[in-house]
């Protein structure tokens, strides 16, 4: 049986997910100096543009921001404030907490990702795409609206690439029979870990 | 009863939102002197981007081009000649002509946009959300194919959050049983006025 | 009856189109110094995209690249040698054999589409569209995901064009009854040629 302590970390990885993606959300807003409703229409997209994309996908319904509306009001309040919401940040979070934070979205958001894509019954190098898709769509169209190539395709450290292996990390898993909350964190830990290494030791990848 | 003359006014209503949309996407393929297939895509995409990205959210089909081809005929037939057409429009009608009716467009959009979210059982913020994805969505396409910062991020000056009110007053209007033509026209109406205010007045939202 | 050479034609100008349209993502690619994964994706997206869209418009599912993982994997294998198969492709094929694989695609993906869009009971200009869309949408979302005016939108030269009044061609053979592999193939090579013959005699369309 699985320990409630680890579906409760789940959860809590979630928020910390759906906020880190936010909060680049509001960074990249701050940059072009948007206003408040601006500012919050891109915090959504980064936050929630994956999974969107992924469920248009694969005809799913209902979003998560639909179904968990409080998340959109959060984001949409801390929009009015996120000079201050990020100034705040600043003091309370070091870069590095901001980093890890992301590099638990990215892991959660591609792990969930395959694993919803192979409960629709997505054959495996597709589930994984769809993972990917997952993780790395949100920050994707968030640099398109601001007219800039997206960072994963300009910043040569791995990142789509984690997330890629750590895909298939899961789907081993879940092919072994584990327990999907420990495969899932499993999975996710091993993104984050892979992200946060290789940003370490500066590993660039490039043709 | 609803009188029949505000019927034919939203009907009216709608065909000058479509055109000032498609008037905004030829003027943006001028400035890069687009082909007329180029220009007949760009105005298409402002015109009826907005509401075919909700409809791909909501899952509703037909969409309104589809089930409105005649309009696509009209813009179509009018790209071949969108320098004269241009030309003409500038000379019959003034550019605050021009600014009214694209205000007319973006409160007509957002308003049905939430009516249309609310029957689909959305929840109230959400349905909100829809609205202004509706109205303000055709023009971020047009922008980012043109691969220019989306207007409404660029310009202070408000325009996402004049139909995010009006797609409340539009929530209240039929929350108290108000006939529909009615709290249509009036949001409509408190969004065209927002906006065509706040821009006379030069005021500017900014972080 | 239709000879099964025809149809074997019709699947080999499938793989072709698929090639090089994933070839002009790695070119792309390429040009931007990506790393494996994102060639992989910009090339997928070429690829695959205007499909994806096309099918998302129309609710039609699976989408091919689900249903034919094998192309997905063969891009994904040749995304890690891209700079070898660029070089390969450039000693074994010239330029002018790339235009025409290209030429290909753009005449069958089209042509495919509005027979999609209209098996879908689109009436006959949304087909078209649909078509267009089919061939065109690739190379937008590439050059989006890019950071450049889509090529189809910078170039003076007809490539819409060549593929709108192709499925127009089809279209018409369709009403008449000609046999389905028949028509595809005239109407593919009615663009393939429209394509080459504006290329070679630089024929530009602008406003």
């Amino acid at each position: 049986m699985v320990h409630p302590r680890l579906t409760l970390a789940v959860s809590i990885m979630e928020t910390i997910a759906i906020l880190a993606y936010a909060i680049s959300g509001f960074l990249e807003a701050r940059k072009r100096r948007l206003d408040p409703i601006g500012t919050f229409l891109i915090a959504l997209a980064t936050a929630f543009g994956g999974g969107t994309v992924r469920d248009v996908l694969l005809e799913r319904r209902p979003f998560y921001w639909v179904e968990h509306q409080e998340y959109v009001i959060v984001i949409f309040v801390a929009s009015f404030f996120a000079p201050y919401v990020l100034r705040l940040v600043s003091h309370v979070i070091s870069e590095r907490a901001l980093l890890i934070a992301d590099a638990i979205g990215l892991g959660l958001f591609s792990v969930a990702g395959t694993s919803i894509a192979l409960d629709a019954e997505m054959p495996p190098f597709i589930a994984v795409l769809m993972g990917v898709t997952t993780g790395v769509f949100g920050g994707i169209i968030r640099d398109v609206l601001c007219n800039e190539v997206p960072l994963i395709l300009r910043d040569s450290r791995p990142y789509a690439t984690c997330a890629f292996v750590g895909c298939w990390v899961y789907l081993l898993l879940a092919r072994m029979n584990v327990d999907s909350v420990y495969s899932v964190l499993m999975a996710t830990g091993f993104i984050l870990v892979a992200r946060l290494v290789t940003y370490k030791f500066d590993v660039r990848l490039r043709h």
